[in-house]
Parts: C-alpha cells; structure tokens; sequence
C-alpha cells in the first residue's frame, strides 16, 4: 500500500498542478489584456514543463510497477485509480521530450498560419504545415499505439475518449449516416411545408441575455457561490468542482444561440461539479472522457433544453427579462425557432439533426490521413466530395469547407467524432432517466432540475472515472450505445410532436 | 559561465512560476467565487511546494557555489545578478521545511482568527495566537540573521527591503517622529483658521469613477493593452511587465479615494512596466523592493498627483467625466480635499502628514516585540501610550488601535517601516527630477508624464535590482536619503502656498 498511498500524493499535485493551468486558460480566454500573451505563453510552458518533469520522473514508474504487483490488496476504486494513474503516465512517457517540443512548435506555428490563412481561404499557405504536422502525429499515433497495445488511431482517440475504439464508432457512425441524409430532406420538407417561425425582430441587449442566462442557470441549479458566467470569443466550461467557470458569447440580433450555449456550458459545469468528492483531485475521480462530457452539456441543451416542456416553463421568462411581446415570442414560435434545420456548411452554427454529418465527414477523413490513406494535398477534395455525399451540398471555397475548424491545425487529432458519441449518448441517457423516473421530466417541465441532477448523480458523475464509457452507459441504460435511440430521438422531435 | 548560464535557466522558471502565482493570487481577490477559496488554497500550496523544492534543490546549491567562484568571468549586470539568486537562495534555505510549514499553519490560523477578533475588538482572542506567531518569528528571525549575517530584525526587514537596516531606520525615524508632532499641530490650526473645503454633495456612480479612473490611467501612460483596471476590497498591483492588473475599490460618497488610489497602484504597474527588459524573469531583472515600489506609488499619488499644477489639470476632466457642478468642484476646493490634515486612528485612511506617525508607531512596536523587548500581552498599552505620544489621541478600542491592520496577524512582519521609507524616496527623487528636467513638471501640469517616466526609467525602474535602494537613491538625486527632503515638502504643501 506504500507504493499507492505514494502515488495518491504525487498524483494529487498533478491534478492541482492541472488545475492551476485551467485557471491561467480560462484568465487568457475571459480576462487577460492581448499584451498579456507573452508572459501568459511563459507562465503556461514552464507549468507544462514541470508537469511532463514530475510525470516522467523514474521513481514514478518504480511506483507504478510497485503498487501494481501489490494491486491485489486494494478495493474498486483504488484499483481503477491505479489503472488510470498507468494510462496517464503511459501518455505522457509514450513521447520523448524531444518529440513533445517539436509537436508543441509545429502546432504554435500551424495554429498561427491558419489564422491567416482561413479567412483568405488560403489552404496552398497553410498546406505544408499541415503535412508536417500529419506526419508529427502519424509519428505519436505510432508510439503511442505502441505503449497502449491499440491501433495508431485509437492511440490518438485514447486521449479525448479513453478506451475508444475506432471500429466501434465506424459500426455506428456508418448506420447514422446510413440514415441522415433523406432523414434531413424529410424534415427540412416537412418544416417548409410549415413555413418559418416569426422572427424576433427586435434587437436584445447583452445585459439582458446575461441576466436570462443567469436566470436559467439558477433553474438548471448552478450554484454560483461555486462558479461565474463571463463572456469569451469562444464558449467554453473549465475550472475545479468548487470553481466553475462558464462563458458564452452575445449576439444582440439573436439571442436564442448565447441562451442554449449557456445551458450546454452548464451541464459541462455540473458533470464536474458532481464528480465523487472523496477522489477529488485523483485520476478516478476525474471526469471519464470528452464523449460523456459531451453526453452531459447535449443532455442539458439538446434533451432537456429543447424539449416542448422546458420551453413551455422557460417561455415566460424569456418574455419577461428580454422584454419580448406579440406573436413572435409564443412559446410555440420560440420553440420552432429551437428547432429549424438547415443544410449549412459550418458545423458550429448546425442544429441538432445536420451536426452529426459535420462530424462523421471529419471523423473519416482523419481516420483516412492517419492511416496514410488520404494525402494532406486531397484534403479539399476529399471534404467537398464528403459534404455532397451526407448533406447534399458543396462548399464554395476551402473557409467554409476544409479550414474552418481549429481542430486540425491546433493538433488535436481524434476528438471530432466525441461530439456526436455525446449526443447519441445524451438521447439514450435522457430516455433512461425518463423511464427510471417520471419526476424528471415533470421537474424539466417545471423548473426543478434536482431529480435529474441526482439520477445524473448517481448513474453519471458519480462514478468519475471508475467506469469506462461504454460502461457507465450500459450500467446507466440496460444495454451498449445505440444508435437507434438517438434516431428515435430525431424522429419524434422533428417529424412527430415531440 | 557554464553553471551561471545553468542559474539563470533555473531562476527564470522559478520567476514564471512566481508570476502564475501572482496571477492566481489577483484572480482570487478579483474575479474567484467565494466557494472556490479551498480549490484555490490548494493550487497556491502546491505552487509553493515545487517553488520551495526547486530553490532547495541541492544542485542549485553546488551551482551557486561553483558560479560564485568563476564570478569575474561576468559583467555587471550578471554579477549582481548572481548576488541576488543567492540573497533568495538563503532566504530560502535558511529554514527547514517543517518550520515552513509550520509558520504557514500559524499565519492561516492566527489571520482567520483576527477576522473574527477585529470587529469585535476582541484582544484576548488572538492573543495566544499571537504569541506563538510571535515565537516562530523570532526564531525565523534569528535563524535568517544567521545565514544573512545581519540582526534578527534586518533579517526579517531583508525579505521586504533588501539591504536594509533598522539602525539607519531608527535614525531617520526619530529625526521625523521629533518633527512630526508640532507640525501637524501646526497644520491642524493652519486650515481651521481657514474653514473646512465645501462638500461635493452628490453621491458619484461607480462606472463614472471608473471612467475617469482609467482617463487618468492613460494620462500617466498606463497602456491598457498590456493591463487593466479592476475592483477588489483592498486596492493592490501586481501582474507582469506586460500583463499589469490593478485594483480599487469605490466608495458613491467620496470619489477622492478611488481617484488617488488609483494613480497610487498605477504609480506601481508603471515601475514594473519599465523594468529592465533583457532582465526580465532573472532576479537582477525585479524590482528593487517594496520601499523603492511605495516610492513610485508615492510619487505619483503624493508628489505629481496631489501637486496644484496636476490638480489644475485634472478638476476640467473630473469635472466633465463626474458630471460635478457649482463651487464645490472649483480647482480649489478640490485641491483643499485632496489636502485635508487630521488626527485619526486608523492608518489606511490617514492623510500623508499624519500617515508616517502610524508607521512609525507599528515599525517601534515591531522592533521591541522582535527583540523580546514587548511582550504581546503588553502590546494594547504600548500601541495607545505610542498613539498618543505621536498623534496626541488614544484609540477608544484595540479594533481603533493594535487590531487594525492584517500585517502581524499574517506573518508580514519587518514590512512597516517600507510605507514611510518610500514616501521619503518620493519626496527626494521627485525634487531631483523636478531639477534635472524642467519638462517634468510642466508635463504634470498638462497632463504629459513622458518626461516624468523617462527619468524614472532612466534613474530608477531601468536598474532593476542592480543597485541597492540606497545606491539607486544616491544615484538618482545626489545624496543618501535624507529627511529634510520630506520635510521640506510637508512644509512647503502644507504650510506655504505648495
């Protein structure tokens, strides 16, 4: 137990250290002044450093080996602690130095040329960067692949959705996109059969979306004792389960996005909010991966947010605090602005039943350049082509086709396809906790969000990261990830009632 | 130069990791929910753990040694450079780190009891905490001289002032506390013989304080791409040269305290702004210490921003921007606020007569409770008999008396005496630019602080911790400090025309 107890502490660090660089992130992204780059690049670099240092040390590899010959003694959660203490240190000592700081510059001058690059549509300026930086995480995939006993890709997956398997996610992505493309023609049919909602027309000022995102985040049951709302160029959810930190971005002409991208931050906030207490701080005790996170914040916006019962509670209050009148602001009308489908070529601005081909084009194509079956060169091509096969529909230059995400050119390879494993995990999720308790949607419906929250509790967040993913969905759910739940989900909202 | 080279690599990550420090540190009075305070504790703890660890490496030991014997391989600049890394290495090592955390311990305890003790003037409640936080400091003290070679209390007054000795402090501290008494006496019955300023009546909104917060800011040369200005309960500065965050605080009664405070922390963000930029992150690179920093919040607030010519420039914009009418806003009578001399009891809001009378009080008290001379349980008696020998009134209570200030409380011991040091370093260095460059005051008087900053830059902030504080002020105006420089300067504002 020596060995463990000595894990545990140095283990803790690493996740204060983690901690401690989520704030200086959410600082950089919320607070810090644009000349605050530099010092802000410094600050972050040398916490990486120290973090690789510690996490490299041959003493915690003695440990590692030490604790797990004696793993007999230890109970449930010490020994998936134990398991994800190996997964971490295998990461992190898959790569030498050398490797990690070239990775790191390709990706900082990348990051960089794509900035330009984008909005010119200019995919011949940044082409050799990203085959540099292709063949860079070709490199990691291999050695990774390597230290974890995966294939390259799963190497790279392993990262964002641990224990993930590619040719799970191609099994079911291949019977969703099976499906998507007449599904999208028959709702987009049927929608114009309907006609389009009434508009909003009037202007909403920025202070009164915050104080109906504040509102609505009170509802969902964010304590903010523990947490704050600012606004970022770029939404996003970080902090510590004592310290959560949301953000949103406001557009005065529409303020239906920032009140949706509040609740998904939130039901990021709340999954690390509820994490088990007692493993604060230690690998199990971490949130499991991207996809269920993602399954978390899909689960508040796209299930709960979205549906006609929460919309029916939230209405008034959007009337009343954003100040709307007439028939534009019915909850019926809010609620088909909620839900227009589009065929659309950016994929942060797709709704709920288009988003999943966005992601599945991506998701094939880096599978394919990882597997140096797609060059860099046929990137453009490849994209378009893909677009017209799953959406109907080809983008007119390269800033709306292959250079829109940072994804790529940022190096995080193999975390597209998490967005819509979370969304087809939130369906199957939302659809159980329905099931296991009719007090969840009649507290939705209402305005009391706390039976969800303790099914969520105890089926989701308090589990941490003793549970695969696949795991906590079965034990949550009665079976594996299906599609079929989620495509049962798409067709009642879109073409039935819902 | 091998080892001096390895150093500097090992002291500016040490230096990085003192600025992620101070970044988490101004977040958590700033912008931190309340119930992320535990997170945050454990964050700044593990920071200081690897700090304490790496400055105790004993490799950095050997370096240091082996540095110090090729030392006249280096220039100036590395020279002292060296000289500081080992001032930090022993201040550093000279403790284990039981007592360490031990006085950690101490210093959270006995600060979390004084917030309850304080405003119920409850003496006896901290005081056994007070003794034993006296005890460790002793013995920190004595184990500090030990490895600096100076007395217990220069050792202590080195962290905040290095080089600094209470035996030069005492001396000119009796000089002033001799003149200070019949002075303010004399001051006193000077501006009742002229009737008190008329009141500004109107209560001033927080955002119309701000705006003219940060007009002013950018009249003194504050660049607010490289920093901002925030609220927090008690106004302070920190960040980094290129990062600079200062707060205030705003009362709607009385516009005149954010407005000085504020070209108080500028006086702070300016100096280390203008540090030495091939220095930054070494230890020669850093501010010289906190006498010289008050110096240069001084300066501004009490030298350029109290002076007639600032105020005749200020009044038409504090007049525009606060939207203030009628007499009471005349160039005059705001002037006559910003100068209004009293004797009160507590020192955060004394005028700059009576504000050396405090310091001088708690730097005595402090001396005689190091030196076993004053027994905490006689320290209420000897505050109040201070009190009156010095300010000619007696606190009706310990929370109007010992209680006031966090300082003791919180383990800031051999701090005091640097508030009075630099506004004695003001009064002097402003007099000798003022001297050298005609263009400095006339500048101040138009609201051009160019000049000002670069004989600033030039005399003081460019030599970061190159020279001592009383080499840089010898430098700087041609004499070692003097009194009869401040003095000259009461006099001349206070009972000439000024």
């Amino acid at each position: 137990m020596t060995a463990y107890r000595d894990l545990e502490d140095r283990f803790r660090r690493l996740a204060i250290l983690g901690d401690a660089t989520a704030m200086l992130h959410w600082d950089m992204a919320v607070m810090m002044p644009p000349g605050g780059a530099e010092s802000r690049g410094d600050q972050l670099a040398v916490l990486r450093v120290i973090h690789h240092e510690k996490m490299t040390d041959p003493a915690l590899a003695d440990l590692l080996d030490d604790a797990e010959s004696g793993a007999a003694d230890l109970d449930d959660w010490q020994g998936a602690n134990l398991g994800e203490m190996r997964r971490q240190w295998s990461h992190a000592n898959a790569l030498d130095a050398d490797l990690v700081e070239a990775f790191s510059k390709i990706c900082s001058t990348t990051d960089m040329v794509w900035r330009e690059a984008r909005p010119k549509s200019d995919f011949a300026a940044i082409r050799p960067h990203l085959e540099e930086m292709l063949d860079r995480v070709r490199e990691i995939a291999s050695r990774k692949a390597a230290a974890l006993g995966t294939t390259p890709y799963d190497a790279l997956l392993d990262e964002y959705e641990p224990g993930g398997r590619a040719a799970e996610i191609d099994r079911i992505f291949d019977d969703l996109a099976g499906f998507l493309p007449a599904f999208i023609e028959r709702v987009i049919e049927h929608q114009a059969a309907e006609g389009p909602p009434a508009p909003f027309a009037a202007d909403i000022p920025e202070d009164r979306q915050r104080a109906l995102g504040h509102r609505i985040m009170e509802v969902l049951g964010f304590d903010f004792h523990h947490g704050r709302l600012d606004t970022s160029a770029h939404p996003f959810s970080t902090g510590t389960a004592g310290d959560l930190r949301i953000t949103t971005r406001y557009s005065t002409a529409d303020f239906t996005e920032s009140l949706m991208g509040v609740i998904h931050e939130t039901g990021h906030a709340l999954y690390e909010h509820q994490l088990p207490a007692d493993w604060r701080h230690q690998p199990v005790g971490q949130s499991r991966g991207m996809a269920l996170h993602e399954s978390q914040s899909l689960l508040l916006e796209m299930q709960a947010g979205r549906s006609a019962e929460f919309i029916h509670f939230a209405a008034p209050l959007m009337r009343e605090i954003l100040g709307g009148e007439g028939p534009a602001w019915s909850d019926d009308n809010i609620q088909r602005h909620y839900r227009r489908v589009s065929r659309s070529f950016i994929r942060v601005e797709a709704d709920e039943v288009t988003y999943p081909a966005h992601v599945i084009l991506r998701y094939r194509l880096e599978r394919a350049m990882i597997a140096g079956e797609l060059a860099v060169a046929d990137l453009p091509g490849a994209w378009n082509e893909a677009m017209g096969e799953l959406l109907g529909i080809t983008p007119p230059d390269d800033r709306r086709g292959c250079l829109q995400d940072l994804h790529w050119y940022d190096g995080a390879w193999g975390y597209f396809p998490t967005y819509t494993l979370g969304a087809m995990i939130a369906a199957q999720l939302y659809a159980a906790a329905d099931q296991a308790d009719s007090a969840i949607r009649a507290g939705v419906a209402t305005g009391d969000f706390k039976p969800l929250l303790a099914w969520l509790r105890r089926n989701v967040h308090g589990h941490g990261s003793r549970l695969s993913t696949a795991e906590v969905v079965t034990a949550a759910t009665g079976r594996p990830l299906d599609p079929k739940c989620f495509v049962h989900h798409l067709e009642t909202r879109y073409l039935d009632a819902g």
